[in-house]
């Protein structure tokens, strides 16, 4: 069987370090839409349509598509219209993205297309988590004025970053409680050395809040129970998990803090791409045989 | 007794949140050479005589200076020249400061004079340490573009700073190594689950190596062992431990970060000067009785 | 409505401080079976029939049979029989226990039973797994002859026992391997500071290996790359993971180590199971609404 | 320079591995006071002159004497006065032992003698520090009925000991208060993520409470603030911190926990006993060049 050829197409910095990760595993790499790149230097650059023809394999940005028109292009001048052309490019290639239903929802060729969101995989949502987590302790530890060490956080949320961030900020010695619905969620806090806290006792003073709930849990009661030197960072996903407009008028600081594995850890966060969608290919070829 | 009034001057940003904080706790306190601070609200500010007059205790900054010539006042327009007139104000003042040597080399005059370096108080030192360490693993979040969670982590030195950091990137999920030349140093260091190396066993690829040794032990042979993405963050105080030629000459990017505590942590910092000066005044309230 | 009575019958000492917790909380306790316990004093001792009179809910032993004939009564003199006649006692109770399908086996009467297995509950399956992984620390600290601190560990599995062992391990300062097979799994392996490993990297010495996997994969070729003073703990339920024929002739220790929670942490397992069955009982209430 | 022979005598289980592993090492080895040994398997045993003639470096217990009358002698039927004569034994010899100075005033001759004392070494008194401190975890473990995880512990003190507790009861999930004395103590635990408190404070229940601090600290209000299931560790050397007087009156459990590291890891123990005696050997070397 030959081997792959993969064409990258748009995305952020994450992009570039995939494509060159996998130039260096030993495949035929071309890049499209990423000219605005830091650093572009050893990678073929091409055109679409040039792309799609050595490449039997394109991998699209994560996400594939913000608003749902355009392709993510951020380090690029060309804007890329999500159509029907857009989809004919790919009739006979493979296709891989992230968060791809906005991007398929744009042309019913897509229905015929053979693509895969990486998204969906349990290993890239697993180490972005991380990467996530590591990065609004890095923030935190810039932005807040205090100490880490010794501060009173709060986590609100419990899933995959939620428990990283809980573990994380415990080793920086934070004093960690954590907001969550489930049982079983509360308990593995507590056994862990964690305040376990349910979403009604978060009136509370703290000093640093995360919030990696997708929905409106720190209400106007909480966030006036804050002080004013407090920061509150967004994980979640919009429209986020905060009243903005009573902590602006309290004076609280919110930091949104959204791709932090592509602004923070490029390089990983492009190689948890890389990894996945080898697993990908790999067990499409177990299922052939 | 009568109440002590507390005179700040110079100094970086946390010199602000420790007059404020003095000013919480009741206190009357005036500030001197901080004019171009970010927020100066509610603090008075006044000229260095009246300051002297007003106050008993004065608080100059860390370090004291940083040249032997002038005050370090990094957030005024004032050059403040040190020498007899300058000595001369404190003569009926109880004056603390950071690394204060330097300061009262500048005239016989300090010989006289109630002074007394905070920065030889354990507990600002031990303080510091730990805002050092975590400053420097927000900045390694930041500028290495792989994750730090699971990263191979060195760390120079087990002092303060270096036990600081292995404890606290540990908890990050770094796999961490220490050299330290102490063998009781090393005991602790295998104990708490890092890999204990001896000066000589640097010769290896690191993802991230954290300098915290005042003398040269990152030479050319260890750095050239180093992969081009290592990043390297220096904590020392000058001259530091690497081998700044060779690193230039390998293209590894060193990062020079001096006074994180002041930079990432002012509030915290600040606080802990202002609680060192109060453990001082106490003792020494003690030992008059 | 009326308050709930509990009947506890037989079981290990985490039914006796069930049985407590319950009467603190001011609910009406009887206990049966359990007269071996090492400490039965304030609990209403009573034969079955009495029990099950006086009590509507009833809670059965973790797990409630051993082998499928006889009732889990391990602290008391009485034999049990698991037949028409005992399940009919139940007809008109709401009964708990643990690992039910056993018992329901036994006679066709339970169809008709209000039967619940709160071993089917995340929240005590969570909860038992930390205590489970908290006794077995406790047992290597106690049964190997190094030390914790330094020693390379392996965990094999990365289950709700394999995450806190790992976790655990790390805290005591062990240098933490882990095998797993899913992607995700050693994606948080890696990040949180532990060696990844597949099944087919444990060719390799360890000071101590913990197996949490319920199928062989301690095989020959892994137990032999062991030093004699490896310490092996079995975690998993019958048959385990390890080639015991091999371990014993090659002179290796593995310890059994079943019902860690009961036998280390009675009191924690006991208020595990209670609000288990509390949080049951109240689920209950609001459907009925 | 002929190699060094090495003579063993009295002591515990740790002596036996101290042996095995100087002899692993290829050094001539005899043991002498140890027939009750577990394993004495491959030591060469002998009487005491045959020892001491055969081997030039001496290595006895830690303590060397508990009574100041007799070796040190648990694994012996031998009673071994300490006395001139015994002291006129070691005129030609290299002696090593643990807390010398009680065995050394039992006869003039010893102010002759080449003595010295290995407990006076950091690396042991560090290394057994983290042995003692993960013993106690252990022992907690199984003597606490309820979970390790999510418990509220104190510890008493912020030396060696206690520091090393500290971290390890926050990686087992405690959550860890810690008492001490000087500011710079209370830094470090506060930054390390425990409550910090001053021996004021301590009124307080706790779950597990572990003594470090050889004066009398936990009092009679103390100990009536703690719960009937509190459990008690005395790590100090006698007399101990506790007021066991009133503990025994109020019913509370003390446990007594001397030797952890040679009762949990004569390996480990003995081991740095034998890295500690070559450090010395090696700088004595050296110093004679």
């Amino acid at each position: 069987m030959a081997k792959n050829t993969f064409g990258i197409i748009g995305g952020d910095e994450r992009q570039i370090y995939l494509a060159r990760s996998m130039q260096e595993d030993g495949y035929e790499v071309s890049v499209c839409c990423l000219e605005n790149a830091r650093n572009t230097m050893g990678l073929r650059q091409t055109g679409m349509h040039s792309l799609v023809e050595r490449c039997n394999v394109i991998i699209l940005p994560l996400p594939a598509t913000r608003d749902g028109c355009y392709l993510n292009t951020p380090l690029s001048n060309l804007e890329v219209r999500l159509d029907g052309d857009f989809a004919r490019l790919f009739l006979n290639s493979r296709v891989f993205g992230g968060m791809l239903p906005r991007l398929t929802a744009t042309s019913d060729l897509w229905r015929g297309i053979d693509s895969r969101d990486y998204y969906s995989r349990e290993e890239l949502v697993t180490g972005n988590a991380y990467l996530t987590a590591e990065g609004a302790i890095g923030l935190a530890v810039q932005e807040y004025e205090g100490g880490l060490g010794g501060s009173q956080c709060l986590v609100t949320g419990y899933g995959r970053i939620g428990k990283a961030l809980c573990g994380m900020l415990k080793g920086m010695g934070a004093r960690v409680s954590c907001s969550a619905r489930r049982a079983s969620d509360l308990t593995s806090i507590r056994a862990t050395g964690c305040r376990a806290l349910s979403y009604s006792e978060l009136v509370n003073s703290f000093d640093i809040i995360f919030n990696t709930v997708p929905a409106r849990v720190l209400d106007a009661q909480i966030l006036e129970s804050q002080r004013t030197d407090t920061l509150i960072i967004e994980l979640a996903s919009a429209p986020g998990g905060i009243d903005l407009e009573t902590a602006g008028s309290l004076g609280l600081r919110v930091l949104a803090a959204p791709s932090l594995p592509g602004r923070m850890s490029p390089k990983a966060s492009g190689e948890l791409i890389k990894e996945t969608v080898y697993n990908m290919l790999n067990e499409d070829r177990k299922e052939m045989v």
